[in-house]
């Protein structure tokens, strides 16, 4: 299957005023973080090599998570370790949600890896259900075909939608049973309101045959700096980790942003109560606005635009694009279509913003909320 | 061939006042460069996602260099670019000079890659005889076993001697018509005393199977920030190179400093007159210490302790560590033994405190230039 190929985040292919396609955290680099930059550009950092084996991030990270310091490794952003880990692997066969995060396929099929999407349903609220992933899991097997590695992004992107810890578990038991390897993606597991209730890194060492993944990218809002990193248990599949790779992977800026980062326990909290408010009082307005809004858990929201179904074109996000504003277009994710679409959840003053650019678009339809909008179609200068 | 695993500018691992292990320009970030990284601090570059394309900064490059924006791929550090161009091409069989650096081999490996060596000899002052290289690469497929690629060097490192451009152009030919390709790694061809007397660059088109790799890391400084870049004619070789790794290998701070840092011309003329000098000078001494020293035309010095010969460990090396002084000890390239050491060239004073700590544990054997010298081993504090 021939995926096509775009991101969010791509500011420099238009004129863009107002981001909304990028998942990153909108409070901005931390204060800490911003300090320990200039404080790095005074020392110098940048013109001499970083430590190729993170030694002072990783001692850091291990603290953090409570976990041994050989179990980490770390990426010039979590998307390296993705392409690592699939390099490292060499999976023949790999299992994936869809919709999901589009690198996993990207990276899976440079191996010639056959991939099975694991379709998630509309009228399941595009949910995993994990009886049914086990199962499939289970037959792969059964066939003599079973699947090298299953990505689950948890929260899952572009749906926002979560999976428990305990069915975490129970599908990296299945996985482990099986010899298929999990990659749990928790790059937007620090935006959910109950982080702890859906991570698998207390589960590591149990489970064994997994693997975590993580980025600064996200949640401290690095993502022009390039910061990731995963957790695993298994000593072999670090250690290929690191040889797949080149040694200087994450730069000396990045390291030292890092270890700055994860002492902004109160730039989380501050996170934390920005995100989960704003985010349901943007799905209302959406859903004012006659769309149709799936219950997003993350700092992002899926939605959908049936008025467009059936277009072959992303109406919206064309008609925004020419106001200066990006948002995400789905068409490109398998399994959707054109009307489907993700936003991400900034600060109340540029959401006020972007609602109100929406607002003047769209000729609201009464709120019936039945997924379609109309749009002042316009020609705007 | 196993090779044991270790680099320049480690200066993690031990406590170190002076590190002339990383041939890394001595005068540091260039200002301007220095100015505007500043000012992606002010711009918060670090929160938002770099452009995937690196579209800016292949223009610069293109402009720079005059060639077609499409024959440049950007990455983190020429070594990403490495890894990619092995995983693009996937070779079954290389061919690397040895001595030469060490990530080529670690890349290829992970290809499963078969890896002859192509022994530079002490006797040939370690220079390429191309005659010779390419009956090598003319013999391999004569015997139906012919290289997928070569790795050239130029300048060599650790030997710091170059291959003309004639020369290359004869051994980029000789590639062409066997269909190996040809990985000319100029990284350090901006310290010769006339680069263009070297560069591949003037003949990628006309010779079609070649890639250049090219780094900011060391002329500009740059080894924290990570940023490297190759030039290929081979449209498919970089639609592959684009397509092995993450769209976001390289930051946003590195392709903003890579643009600022194309713009410093009056830098590189002052790099080319203190590294001439300096090195000739530091030579000089390095052979009243006892030492062979080969003569070199880059930014760093090889050079040989025969007093060391036959010994299992780098005895100066670890003498020196005792000062926190760091050299690189060419104990793990291939072809070498622990009495080959690197030194990089550095500044004036920085240079006299080198060989100020040099003399100091030295007991200078009257400057016979016997390739001997003796250490005064004595503990000190």
């Amino acid at each position: 299957m021939k995926i096509p190929y775009t991101h969010g985040g791509d500011i420099y292919s238009h004129p863009v005023r107002m981001d909304y396609s990028a998942n990153i955290n909108p409070l901005g680099l931390p204060e800490g973080v911003k300090r320990e930059l200039e404080q790095c550009l005074r020392e110098n950092i940048c013109a001499i090599y970083p430590d190729s084996g993170c030694r002072a991030l990783k001692k850091a990270l291990a603290a953090y998570h409570q976990v041994p310091e050989e179990w980490i490794s770390c990426g010039n952003g979590a998307a390296d370790l993705i392409f690592a880990l699939t390099a490292a692997i060499r999976p023949k066969r790999g299992l994936l949600p869809a919709p999901s995060f589009l690198e996993y396929s990207q990276a899976l099929s440079q191996w010639g890896c056959e991939i099975d999407f694991f379709p998630l349903e509309e009228e399941d609220g595009f949910d995993i259900d994990t009886v049914r992933l086990c199962q499939t899991l289970h037959e792969a097997q059964k066939k003599g075909r079973p699947y090298d590695i299953l990505f689950l992004c948890n929260p899952n992107n572009p749906t926002g939608r979560s999976v428990s810890r305990e069915d975490m578990v129970k599908i990296g038991k299945k996985c482990k049973a099986l010899g298929t390897w999990l990659a749990a993606d928790e790059c937007f597991c620090d935006f959910l309101d109950h982080p702890a209730e859906h991570s698998l890194i207390p589960d590591l060492k149990e489970l064994g045959h997994v693997i975590v993944l993580k980025a600064f990218t996200k949640i401290y809002a690095m993502a022009g700096l390039r910061l990731g990193y995963s957790l695993c248990p298994d000593p072999e599949l670090n250690r290929r980790l690191e040889q797949v790779r080149q040694p200087w992977s994450v730069s000396g800026l990045a390291q030292r942003a890092g270890i700055a980062a994860l002492r902004e326990k109160d730039y989380l909290k501050e996170t934390a109560r920005l995100i989960g408010p704003e985010r349901e009082r943007m799905k209302g307005r959406l859903e004012s606005f006659g769309f149709q809004v799936l219950s997003s858990q993350a700092n992002y929201i899926f939605f959908r635009d049936r008025k467009n179904k059936g277009e072959s074109s992303p109406v919206l996000y064309d008609r925004l694009l020419k106001e200066g504003v990006l948002i995400r277009s789905c068409a490109n994710y398998p399994g959707l279509d054109p009307s489907f679409y993700r936003i991400c959840v900034k600060t109340r003053e540029e959401n006020d913003q972007f609602l109100e650019t929406m607002k003047e678009i769209i000729t609201v339809t009464g709120g019936k909320n039945d997924g379609t909008a109309d749009y002042d179609t316009r020609n705007h200068v």
